[in-house]
């Protein structure tokens, strides 16, 4: 098979032909595919609906002396902050255990921040004529759309293949302006980048010129390997404390792709003086969260150890649909030289860096053809992809018949946008500089 | 037996010292009681907790093609709007159901008018020098706080037997700078009214200055009569509507006093367009709520009728809770002249008004006999009674043995108060000018 930069334009032609052929066949069967969120498909749901009845009997409701069922405790059972100091390695007094979803989580701190301010914030968030935010990027659009919801600028940063440019994060951070960075430390969303230790350290251990500047750590695929075994990570809550930054960070995680995605339990991991702010902060809104489904998942997921077996059972669904991607990106796109893409071992995405100048294209033949993508630029601020190269595949939702069908109308597309482009002679068939490899 | 107002000093003495022997007596027994809070018991629990058995199976997950345990769905499991239609006599597209918490879909509300601004809202009111809140009084002390905490002014409204005084409101809402008002329309924190006809009418049909000035509904206990039969109410969005105001208000109700007070579901209704634009505001935080605990709450309450069937089981409970303090102040405080309270046939709550300038006394003479109650002062703006009177007493959560202590204690404590107030010849015993008979 030839690769398309070296193809010439008569066979190009032909080529694409050809392409277009294959996609109208698959256009006639109208077929609707959807590889645009990290969904857990029916499948997932069904191994793990056991939780729908561990708790059947009022005598069970009472813990460590709480009526789960009634008012009170807005820090979250107890039983279920021993349960995620557990997973993520802190204690349970720096954990506030939230409802069904740790995007409220991180949009309460943000919002707080904004309203009335952080611990160590001089002053309320709206006060200030600007705040910026760093941006990993590639990253996740409903991290950047919180901070652009409340009007900061955000601010590109380059991913790298260990995680965020720190050189770049250091500079940037000198300006008082910046008041934090998102990061999603353990495959990442969408490259599926595991910091790097040396990474992480240097994040813990910054000296940012805004007093209250914040943190934002997102592990929210924090035991999610579908391949190979679990990849223990560092408790950055004491890595902080270490550097001398205890109140700088909130960590974040969920059940949601542990349990049930609409109806599982979220956790904010932070210094128990932010825990206590937090609380005061959150007073003025409720009582307390969901406290019988924080119960469920605690009787449901124990600890640690047996929340990493239920991974196993996801794993075991997750990781052919994953294969299934990979061996038909590998079949398809590398012998033509299309693009680059990722190998996760956890996680919920493929991050596919279409030839630059094509992603947009891509995905507006994918949507013809029936396939739901996540859009292109979603994973850059403000929704643009200066390359207009990233493409997040999402495979988990789909069957893996469906899979198959949805990857292989990808290919074409991804083909047709690149033939498309080389007939029209804009630029050469290769991948962007945002390539992660 | 003689009222404390035609008692003569050294009678006054005597009944002083045999009061506080009493109450020594009572405080020997270290007894620790709460009547604080609108908690229900456990034996209202333990009746409805048949609630965590109804969704057992995966397949009862799917409601309207809807797979409840996914994500999506922000505006609510569409059986679940259809059912809190059913229960406010609205329509369902006119529903958004929430997590476990009115409040905090209170809160969005305000939280999100002051970041963002509301559907009419000219700029977010945190750019304005100046807002304003109608808060009638005695009113919910969580209502206000939430206005409080975004800077507004709380403005005092007078409380009278038909609602709030709607002179006083008609005239304050000419000022642009007052956006909005609490209601707590049937069986009102605390004083247990409800509004008459005429007077939800005229709220309906306000011309407020502010074009973005919202009606905060509480309807919280809209189907909680623990005494005779339901009463109906009317739809206010239709009323708003009728009035030509049909986006001016917001309606909130919960299951937090029907099923389970920390693990129940929540609604807001308004017009379908606040609605939409309360979806778009919300898309920053959220995927959506949990709608597997929303199914559960429709497979558990069915409809209005069958809701209606599981509040008379609550009424069999409550009902010799507020017979025994009724009982008890009648028998006590009425005889002595002491005080004037409300009679309600639903709700959560008796209103007792002390003699003026007594109830931050009573309360501390309480908290030393070990009755926890509401704080004095909590049911008016900034929690400052400017009679010192009001008392809410709060009978749902003790047993009703326990509540016989505390109500005894509670009544040593009135008693107590006034002849310390009598003998230091401060006023007269008897009751505030706020008081609703």
């Amino acid at each position: 098979m030839q690769t398309y930069e070296t193809m010439d334009i008569s066979a190009a032609r032909l080529e694409l032909a050809a392409v277009q052929e294959a996609l109208a066949a698959w256009q006639a069967k109208a077929l609707r595919l959807n590889m645009a969120r990290g969904k857990p498909g029916k499948a997932q749901l069904d191994q793990v609906s056991d939780i729908l009845t561990v708790l059947q009997q009022p005598e069970q409701c009472i813990s460590d002396g709480v009526d789960a069922r009634n008012y009170g405790e807005l820090a979250g059972l107890p039983a279920a902050r021993r349960y995620w100091a557990d997973v993520l390695g802190c204690q349970p007094e720096q954990t506030l255990v939230g409802g069904n979803s740790s995007l409220t989580l991180m949009y309460e701190v943000i919002a707080k921040a904004y309203s009335h301010g952080l611990l160590h914030s001089p002053e309320p968030w709206h006060k200030l004529e600007r705040v910026k935010f760093l941006c990993p990027s590639p990253g996740y659009d409903r991290h950047f759309r919180i901070t652009e919801f409340f009007g900061a600028e955000l601010i590109t940063v380059t991913m790298t293949p260990t995680g965020p440019d720190m050189d770049q994060v250091e500079r940037l951070v000198r300006d008082p302006a910046v008041k934090g960075i998102w990061c999603v430390p353990k495959y990442s969303n969408p490259d599926g980048i595991i910091y790097a230790d040396e990474t992480v350290k240097r994040l813990a251990a910054l000296r940012p010129a805004a007093p209250d500047f914040v943190l934002m750590w997102d592990n929210a695929y924090c035991v999610h390997e579908f391949s190979g075994p679990f990849v223990a990570f560092g408790d950055i809550l004491s890595l902080c404390q270490g550097a001398g930054n205890p109140d700088m960070v909130f960590e974040f995680a969920s059940t949601s792709k542990i349990t049930l995605p609409g109806a599982g339990i979220s956790v904010v991991a932070a210094s128990a003086d932010n825990i206590r702010h937090l609380q005061t902060l959150l007073a003025a809104q409720m009582i307390s969260f969901d406290k019988v489904n924080q119960l469920r998942h605690v009787l449901y997921l124990k600890d640690r150890a047996n929340t990493l077996a239920v991974m196993a059972r996801h794993a075991k669904v997750l990781e052919p649909k994953f294969r299934c991607v990979q061996e038909i990106l590998a079949r398809e796109l590398a012998p033509r030289g299309l693009g680059t893409w990722q190998q996760p071992k956890g996680g919920y995405f493929v991050s596919y860096y279409a030839p630059a100048g094509t992603a947009k294209r891509t995905l507006a033949l994918c949507k013809a053809a029936g396939v739901t993508m996540t859009p292109a630029g979603a994973t850059y601020p403000y929704g643009v992809d200066p390359m207009d190269s990233n493409i997040r595949i999402a495979p988990s939702f789909p069957p893996v018949q469906e899979l198959e069908q949805a990857m292989e109308i990808f290919c074409l597309c991804v083909r047709q946008a690149a033939l498309e482009q080389k007939l029209a002679g804009k630029a050469p068939c290769h991948g962007g500089e945002n390539m992660v490899e």
